[in-house]
């Protein structure tokens, strides 16, 4: 093998062990058994595979890989900055500034063209403006939604969550996959709404 | 929404639910703290990241989607058949009849065409035939090589593994992507050979 194949595969192989970590970093959501909760890297294989079922009710036509590319990364810059739950406004505000160091360092692991490939689609993610973006975006609300209706609201109750605080989250789900949203609304939500799981009063 | 469209969705999300289990499906492999042992989830989604960036090494050139999806998929029978660790030799005699079972019930759970798609899929990969499931196989088996390499060959050591046991499984990893297997000899199986965690001595 020559030197720089093999100083290309020192860099892929750096990177590969280093985001192993991602299976550390843990999540609000239970899993369907309701007894542990959920790792990023088992979200982000959850969400793949749900993509490649359920692209055909993306508003939009999406490219499936890219997505599903989208969807296997989005999420390492959590190594280093942590998960920061979806209704966790203190931690929102220093969010971005500690993603940003993170995909600076791990993303520079890589290869030169494979770290930017990485790092523009986790920007690309998190712009949230391409098709591929915003159906990445629907399956990111949708798979922890599906667990906690799974686990009858357990996550919810937990958290105290409101029907506004949900809504708010998937204030573009609609507008990305009208039938998505219609189904998650009707399975997801009213059942736990329905027995109080889920707070209706809108006011925190 | 229509009924139709009703139907289809809660055939698609029973099995999106039932897949959760696939993160309680343990594995041999250690992760990189070497603390816990890795689940079928966790691998999965490793592996589809590493032939974003691996597929280069491919000997034959592979369609990487149809390739990532092959790999998302392809342990969902342990769901119901269990993993059979790579040197179980007992287990692996009754592992076809148990798989064939779990792919029947599981991907039974889907849209029928959809069911057929992810069916041949896991049977294209146990078949080994096309240049993606060659590759998908490389990626299987390097994956946990990795993670053993990374763990100071730790579950090698726990298993006794003999290096005749991981070159026997790997027959094909060099005809599917030399570099790779050449990398892996050097990096991952060599140094474990030198330090005596996986043991030299071929007789078993």
């Amino acid at each position: 093998m020559d030197e720089n194949t093999k100083k290309r595969l020192d860099q892929q192989f750096a990177f590969i062990r280093e985001i192993d970590r991602e299976k550390f970093i843990g999540r609000q959501t239970y899993l369907s058994d309701g007894r542990r909760k959920e790792n990023d890297a088992e979200h982000a294989w959850h969400m793949a595979i749900m993509t490649m079922l359920l692209s055909e009710y993306a508003n939009e036509p999406i490219d499936v890989l890219h997505t599903i590319g989208m969807l296997l990364i989005h999420d390492l810059v959590e190594i280093d900055a942590g998960d920061t739950y979806a209704y966790d406004e203190e931690g929102k505000k220093t969010q971005a500034d500690r993603e940003k160091k993170a995909a600076d360092r791990i993303y520079g692991l890589l290869p030169e063209e494979q770290g930017k490939m990485l790092y523009d689609l986790w920007l690309e993610f998190e712009a949230q403006k391409t098709p591929e973006a915003k159906f990445a975006r629907v399956m990111d609300n949708l798979q922890p939604m599906m667990l906690n209706a799974a686990t009858d609201g357990k996550a919810w109750v937990e958290h105290g969550v409101h029907l506004a605080q949900i809504m708010k989250r998937n204030e573009h789900t609609a507008e990305y996959s009208e039938t998505l949203m219609e189904y998650a609304r009707e399975m997801f939500i009213q059942p736990n709404l329905d027995n109080g799981h889920i707070i209706e009063d809108e006011k925190k």
